[in-house]
């Protein structure tokens, strides 16, 4: 549907901050040493190749679920990954199906409320700005286990 | 002004979103031992205290150069705050003032393009959606020394 009204934040730019900030991270995975990626932990944490699982499980099917309003339990992918190219490349698979799924909603979807991953009962902006900062949230660790590792991270405002 | 519009994202739930998140980085800082809040640090990375002070010269001061059109350049307050229970109470004094100014933005206003700090030449939303993305960016960090000081953070959905 076409927007007519004034907007607080239009859809597609929504869409492009969230793809800005998914950019950015599949930088940061990019940056990590291949060991490293898997293994590196600070405080008992989990590596960042557990993140992304995360941000994996999320993003994409979490999207295609509230499209379809089809309650499905959060489920990391059974297929284990076992390089970062693999990463890479299901990250990139999650930002086709991103942009498939987000046209096809609507204004008002947004305020509509979804049982996400039959856990999370809010509206679906909430949703969603959830999983964006969710992302932001677990990529600013991994800043920290790359200058642990003594490797410079892009800058945060780079999308 | 009254949005009668849908909106993806209507100005008071935007501002009880920032307002939340900064609810929980309080609470992050609350749980910093006071030394380790001023002086622990990763990977040559700064202290949080030093992280908070950007986040202080950020919020309040930004958003109200926003509301009243003032291009002022960044910069972090001249006191130099030495108590923990300083930067709680700065926190709650931007708390209020960003709930004063946010009152004077209309839906039209988050489209008009502002030159933040003279620097970051950007529509408002997007300068407002950078001041929270920035927030959760350096609170990610502060999980890592929270849990490299081997003390549990809050978790993240808590706002």
């Amino acid at each position: 549907m076409k927007t007519l009204a004034a907007q607080v934040i239009t859809p597609e730019d929504l869409l492009k901050h969230w793809q800005g900030h998914r950019a950015l991270t599949r930088r940061v995975i990019e940056l990590f040493p291949e060991k490293d990626f898997f293994e590196f932990s600070i405080g008992g944490m989990r590596p960042f190749a557990k993140l992304v699982d995360e941000l994996l499980a999320i993003a994409a099917p979490a999207l295609k679920g509230i499209v379809n309003r089809d309650i499905q339990p959060y489920t990391e992918a059974s297929e284990k990954l076992i390089l970062k190219a693999q990463y890479l490349e299901k990250w990139d698979e999650a930002t086709d199906e991103i942009n498939r799924y987000w046209e096809q909603l609507s204004i008002e979807d947004f305020n509509e409320t979804f049982n996400l991953f039959g856990q999370y009962e809010f509206p679906i902006i909430h949703n969603i700005l959830y999983f964006i900062d969710n992302e932001v949230h677990h990529r600013g660790q991994a800043y920290v286990y790359l200058r642990a590792l003594n490797i410079e991270p892009p800058f945060f405002w780079e999308r």
